[in-house]
C-alpha cells in the first residue's frame, strides 16, 4: 500500500480519449462496509459514491486512500480540508467522485479504501473497492472523410451541411454474386470480400487488461425498429482467425464475418480483445429512407456488469453512434453521360442507326437490350430510372425499377443488378399502377436556388392529375412516398394526366447551357408551332407538306385552317402553361430560362387526352451538347424541314448540336419518341448530398 | 369605352387583402387574335401575357386599352414609352402584366384590349379579354388567438414557439351522444351543435359579383394521405338555410353541416356565395400524431376554370392552409388535482375509507368505479392514463386506454368517454402485451430544463427491459410509438423489468416542493431503509416489530441479520441507482432534487424479480400537498411507526402532509399499492404546447 496517493480536488477527468465530450457521465455507486467490491471504471466517466450510504450509524469522520491511477474528488457541505488520509468530518451529503486516468494493465489492479471513524476517532470499519480501468469507444466516420476516427464527440448525432457531422450508411442493394442473382440485402451472409466495401466500417476501440474482470461483457445492441433496417457483421478476431485459411479453402468465407446483429438478434456479445485493440464491424443498410423511416439509425455498445446468476447483467456504460442511410439520387440531363441504353426490336432499325451514330459521336458506350430480353417492349425510359447512392467510402449506381413491369420488367434485375450496380423497387398493387407510373413520368431538374433555398442536386419532377379531379390517374403512392422520403431532391408534382400516355417527358426536358443558370427548360409549345406555321404561310409556303410522301401528308394551309385542331392545341397550350407556371415558381425560373419548342398535339376523343401530332421534339435524348431529337417530318421548305430549321435556330446558339433521329414508325406511331425509347446512365454529382443544408 | 384608362408602370399590385405575401402569384395567360376571351383574375395575383404569342406574323406595334379596375404593366426590351394607347414597338419578349385592384361587381365587367399594327401603322387586328376580379382567401386561426383572422401570410406553414404560427386541430375523440356511445371521429356526421366546438373553424372569404362567370367553380381538396386524418364539414349557406328549420324538426340536423371532404372524397365543390361573404367550414382531426404521421395537414382551395366538356377544369388559383393536430399531453403530480378515481371491491373497505378522507381533506371529488363495472379489477392506475388536448379555441381531457385490458377494460370507454371527455387507445396484439403495458408504468415528470433545452410540459417516463437482455419484457411498440410521436413531452425509458410487476411507479414518484425546481423526485431506496433499521438497532430498538400482531411479524434485528435479504436489496438498490443516473441525466437533476424513501424489496425466486417487502411508500397518490402513502406497518417505537416517522421527517419540511392509508390486505398483498389502485385527473398546464421551441 506504499504507493497510495492523496488526491483531493482533481477536477473531473477529461483525457484526450474523450476530448470534446463535455458531459462526463456519472454513475451512482455504493460501497459496503467491511466488504471488498469490484467494478470497472470506464476512462472518461466517474463513479459517484455517497459515503454516508455505507457509513456505520455512528460514523463522524472518514478517510480515503487510493492507488495512483485512481483520482478522487470530495463534494461535501462540510469542509473537506486538504487531506483525505487524515480523518475528515463526514456529513450526510459527502460524496466521493472517482475517475481513472488510464487503462488498467491487470484486472482489479487499482484500489480505493474508505475508513470510517466515530466521535473519538475510533475505527468503525472500512469499505474497499477494487477497480479496473478500461477505455471503450465505438467509432464511425462521423466527420465523413472516409476514415473511422477515434471517438468523435458528435458521433451519436447527425447534422446536415458542410459544417455538419454524422456517419453514412449505404443500402447494400447491389449483388456480389454473378451466379445466384439476389440483392445483397437479401443475403444474411458476407459472401465476398468485395461485399464489405458496400458496408460502413465501425470500430470498437478498447484499451485495458488482457482480459476483463470475470463476468464483465461487451454487448452491441439496437432497437427493434432499427433492427429492421440494418445488419451488422464483424471481422473475426485474431484469436479466431487461426482456422480462417481452412475456412476459406472450404468455401466457408462467411464464417470469417459472423453476423452480429439483425432483426432476429437485437443484442449480441462482442469479444473483448485485451490490451490496446480494435474490433472492426461492417454495417449494412437494408432499407432506403421511406414514409415510415427517416433514414437515421443508432447503434449502441454497452459494458455489462455481472449481477448474479439469473439476473440480467447491468449496462454500466453505453456508447452510441448514429448513421444516416444514403438517399437514392437521380441525375439530370446536365450531368455527363456514361452509357446509353436502348432496345433492339424487329422494327426499329432506323431508330437504332440514328442512336448508334449519336452515341458514337458522343464517345459513349451503347448498351442494347435484345429482343429475347425485351420481348418487344421498347420503352427503355419507362421501365427504370438510373440513380446512385453515395458515401464518403463508396458510391455506386442504383436502378429504380418501375412498378410498370412491362415485358421489359426483368431487365433491371436480370441485367443491370450486379457487382457495384444496385437495384431498388417499390411494390404497388397491380390495380393501382397506371401509365403515370412509367418513369418517362419521373425526371429531375439541374441544380437550382429557389428563394434562397439551394437544391444543389436539383429537384425531382413527376406528373399527376389535378388534385381537384375525381377520376384522374396518378403515380402510385408507394413510389411517391419513396421519392419524397429521399429528401435531397425535393419533388415537384406537375400535371401530366392531360396526355394519353401521361408522362412529363412528353412536354418538358432540360438541356445544358453555357449561360444563366447553366441550363434551359424546354417546353413543348403548340403556340410556338403555330407561330412557325403562320410564318411559313406568310412567306408563301402554305402549300409545304408535312409527312411528305406518306398517307398522312398534310399542308401548312391545311393545318392552319383546321379550327378544331386549333382549339385542341389551345387547350394543350393551357395545360402546358399551367405546368410552366409551376416550374417557374418551384425552380425559380425566368421566362428567359425557358425555350418553347414548336410541337403540335391532337386530342383523342375517346378520353379527351392529348398525343403529339408529329414526333414530339421535346422528347429528346441529351448527351452533353449532342441532342438526339425525334425527326419531326415537318413542312419542306427549300429542301429543308422548317421545324428542324426552327429547332436549330432555337438550340444551336447554346452550343447544342441537333441530331434528328427517325423514330416515326417504331416509336412515334406507338405514342412514344426518342426519350421514351432510351435511357442514359450519368456521372454522379460532384456535390455530396450530405453537404446540403436541410 | 370612354372610361378606358392608360396605365403603364403600375407596380405589381399588393392590396391590404394580400398584405405580407411577397411572392405575387403569376399566371401565364394567352390572348387570341380577333377573339374575345374571358377569365377571372384573383385580386393579388397577376396575369402574365406574352403579346408576341398572339400577335399576327407581320405585327410591329401594339396598343393596350383597359377599364379602370384593370392595372397593366409592360415588360419589354424595347422602350415602352409613357403611353399604351398610342402604338408601341412590339418585341419578341413584350409582356403585359395584368392585375386587378378590387373585386368586380358583375361578371366580366372589366375589359382589356390589345391592338396590333404593321410596319405602316395599319391595324392587323385586336385581342380582347373580359375580366372578372374576385377576392379569395381560405382562412384559419394561424396566429393562435382563437379567432380566424383574414388571410394570415403564414397560414400555409407551421412553426413552433411563442414567435411561431400555424393553426391547430383537435382529434374529435370525445362523444357528444349520451345514447349511442361512439367516439365522434367514428361518426361521419355532425350530430349536435356542441360537436362543432371540438373542430377548428376554417373560413372561406370571398368578394366578387353575385355569381361567378359561367363554368367557374371553387373546389376544396386534400391529398390522399391527409384525407385519412381529417374530415371537413361546412355550414349551410344562407340560400340553403331555408329548409333548415324543417330539417331540424325532422331530426336531420346533420344536413345542416354537410360533409365536404373525407377519405372517400378528396375534392369537393364549395358554393360561391357572391358579394362579400364568408363560408364557414369545420375541420375535424381524426388521428393523433403517430409513427407515420407528423401531425401536419394541408387543406387547399382552388378556383377552377372551365376548359370544355369532357376536359378537367383547370385550377387557376390555389390557396393553402396548414393545421397541426394537437398532441395528447400527460399531467404530472405537480398539477392541481381535479378528480380522484378508485375502485370499490368487496375487500377494500379500509383503503376506500382512507382515500375518502384524503380526497375530502383535499376538497376534491371522489369517483368510485363499482364492482359491476370493475369486476374485481382494482388497478385503476393501470387501465388508463388521464391527459388532455388543447387548442386556442377549445380543450378537453382525453383518456389513453391501456392495451392491458383487464376486467376494468371497459371503464375508460363506457364510463369516461363522453361530451368533452375524449378517448384514445392503441391496439396491440394480445401476445405482445405484458405487465409493462399497464400505465403504472407510464408517468410524467414536472417541467424541467436540460442542457438549455426546455421541457415546459415535463417528460414522459416509461419502464422497459435492458436493451441488452434477450428475454426482457417491454412496453408494446404501438404505445411507445404513440408516446414518442406526441413530441412535446419527449419520453425517457427507464429500466423497470427487474420488478415482478415491472412498473416505474414501484420505485419513483414526484411531489411538489416550494424550492429548487418546484418538485422532488422520490425514489424507493433499500439503502435508506437499511439506514433507518440500523439506526433503530443502534438506539436499542432491535426488538421492535414490523407487521405487529400478524403472521408476518418480524423484528428489526431479524431483518438486519438476514444476509440473503441484504444481498437481494443491494441488487434492488443497484437497479434503482441505474434509473437514478438516467433520471439525473435526462431531467438534469442534482442529488439534492432527489429524496430516498426507505423501502425494502424481496426477490421472488421463480423469476428473480423484485416486489416490495412492506407497503411500497413511493407508490403514493399526490393531491397537491396532501400525500396518500401506503401505510408501511413498520417497527413500532414509542407507539409510533418508525417508517412513518422517517417519511414525515423527509417530506414535511417541504410542506407536504403525509397521510398513511392502509392498503395492506387489498392491494399490497396483491403486489400493488395506493398509486396502483387510484388515478387522478388534473388541471391542464397553463403553458400552451404550441409555444414550445422544438
Amino acid at each position: 500500500m506504499e504507493q497510495q496517493k492523496r488526491t483531493t480536488t482533481v477536477s473531473p477527468l477529461k483525457t484526450k480519449f474523450f476530448e470534446g465530450d463535455n458531459n462526463v457521465s456519472e454513475r451512482t455507486y455504493r460501497l459496503q462496509i467491511n466488504t471488498t467490491l469490484r467494478t470497472i471504471c470506464v476512462v472518461g466517466t466517474q463513479l459517484k459514491i455517497a459515503l454516508n450510504s455505507c457509513a456505520p450509524v455512528q460514523s463522524k469522520f472518514y478517510s480515503v486512500k487510493c492507488t495512483p491511477n485512481v483520482q478522487c474528488q470530495i463534494l461535501s457541505s462540510v469542509q473537506a480540508g486538504n487531506s483525505l488520509l487524515s480523518p475528515q468530518p463526514l456529513s450526510k451529503d459527502t460524496v466521493l467522485l472517482v475517475s481513472m486516468g488510464a487503462a488498467s494493465l491487470h484486472p482489479n489492479d487499482s484500489k480505493l479504501s474508505v475508513r470510517f471513524y466515530g466521535n473519538n476517532s475510533e475505527n468503525l470499519g472500512s469499505a474497499l473497492l477494487h477497480l479496473t480501468a478500461v477505455e471503450i469507444s465505438l467509432d464511425v466516420d462521423a466527420d465523413r472523410d472516409g476514415v473511422v476516427e477515434r471517438n468523435n464527440p458528435n458521433k451519436a448525432s447527425w447534422k446536415w451541411g458542410p459544417n455538419g457531422h454524422g456517419a453514412i450508411l449505404l443500402v447494400n442493394c447491389d449483388c456480389e454474386s454473378s451466379y445466384f442473382k439476389k440483392v445483397d440485402t437479401e443475403n444474411e451472409e458476407v459472401s465476398k470480400v468485395s461485399d464489405l466495401k458496400d458496408m460502413s466500417k465501425m470500430i470498437l476501440r478498447t484499451s485495458g487488461p488482457s482480459e476483463l474482470p470475470e463476468g464483465y461483457n461487451l454487448s452491441l445492441h439496437i432497437s427493434q425498429t432499427d433492427a429492421e433496417r440494418v445488419r451488422i457483421f464483424r471481422a473475426r478476431t485474431s484469436k479466431q482467425a487461426e482456422s480462417s485459411l481452412k475456412n476459406m479453402l472450404l468455401g466457408l468465407f462467411q464464417k470469417e464475418y459472423p453476423l452480429v446483429l439483425s432483426k432476429k438478434q437485437l443484442a449480441n456479445a462482442v469479444p473483448y480483445q485485451g490490451g490496446k485493440s480494435e474490433l472492426v464491424f461492417y454495417v449494412e443498410g437494408l432499407n432506403f429512407p421511406d414514409k415510415d423511416f427517416d433514414g437515421l439509425l443508432t447503434i449502441n455498445l454497452s459494458l455489462l456488469e455481472p449481477v448474479g446468476k439469473g439476473f440480467p447483467e447491468t449496462p454500466i456504460f453505453t456508447d452510441k453512434v448514429m448513421f444516416r442511410v444514403a438517399p437514392w439520387i437521380m441525375t439530370p440531363n446536365t450531368l455527363r453521360p456514361l452509357e446509353v441504353f436502348v432496345c433492339s426490336t424487329r422494327d426499329n432499325y432506323e431508330f437504332l442507326k440514328g442512336i448508334k451514330q449519336l452515341v458514337q459521336k458522343s464517345g459513349l458506350k451503347l448498351k442494347i437490350c435484345h429482343e429475347y430480353m425485351n420481348r418487344g417492349d421498347r420503352w427503355m425510359q419507362d421501365e427504370l430510372e438510373f440513380g446512385y447512392i453515395d458515401s464518403p467510402h463508396h458510391s455506386f449506381p442504383v436502378v429504380l425499377d418501375s412498378p410498370r413491369d412491362g415485358d421489359l420488367g426483368e431487365f433491371p434485375y436480370d441485367v443491370l443488378l450486379g457487382p457495384d450496380f444496385g437495384y431498388v423497387t417499390r411494390d404497388a398493387l397491380r390495380k393501382e399502377v397506371s401509365s403515370l407510373d412509367s418513369f418517362g413520368n419521373l425526371e429531375v431538374s439541374p441544380p437550382v436556388t429557389v428563394n434562397g433555398k439551394h437544391y444543389p442536386l436539383g429537384r425531382i419532377i413527376i406528373g399527376v392529375a389535378f388534385p381537384t379531379t375525381e377520376d384522374g390517374r396518378n403515380m402510385t403512392k408507394v413510389v411517391q412516398d419513396f421519392l419524397w422520403a429521399q429528401k435531397v431532391q425535393e419533388p415537384i408534382a406537375l400535371y401530366s394526366d392531360w396526355l394519353v400516355v401521361g408522362h412529363v417527358d412528353e412536354f418538358m426536358s432540360f438541356v445544358p447551357a453555357p449561360d444563366r443558370k447553366g441550363f434551359r427548360l424546354l417546353l413543348a409549345s403548340p403556340n410556338a408551332a403555330y407561330k412557325v406555321f403562320r410564318a411559313l404561310r406568310h412567306k408563301g409556303h402554305g402549300n409545304a407538306k408535312m409527312f411528305p410522301g406518306t398517307e398522312e401528308e398534310v399542308s401548312v394551309d391545311d393545318i392552319l385552317s383546321d379550327k378544331n385542331f386549333q382549339v385542341e392545341n389551345s387547350y394543350v397550350q393551357s395545360c402546358i402553361d399551367w405546368n410552366r407556371d409551376v416550374l417557374k415558381k418551384e425552380l425559380a425560373l425566368d421566362d428567359e430560362d425557358i425555350i418553347d419548342l414548336p410541337v403540335l398535339f391532337k386530342v383523342i376523343h375517346e378520353n379527351n387526352r392529348a398525343v403529339a401530332f408529329y414526333p414530339d421534339m421535346v422528347n429528346m435524348i441529351v448527351l452533353g451538347n449532342n441532342l438526339g431529337i425525334p425527326k419531326p417530318f415537318g413542312p419542306q421548305v427549300g429542301g429543308k424541314c422548317a421545324l428542324e430549321t426552327e429547332m436549330r435556330s432555337l438550340l444551336e446558339p447554346l452550343g447544342l448540336n441537333c441530331n434528328f433521329i427517325d423514330d416515326f414508325a417504331a416509336y412515334h406511331k406507338l405514342l412514344g419518341e426518342v426519350h421514351c425509347g432510351s435511357n442514359v446512365r450519368r456521372e454522379p454529382f460532384p456535390f455530396k448530398w450530405w453537404n446540403i443544408e436541410l
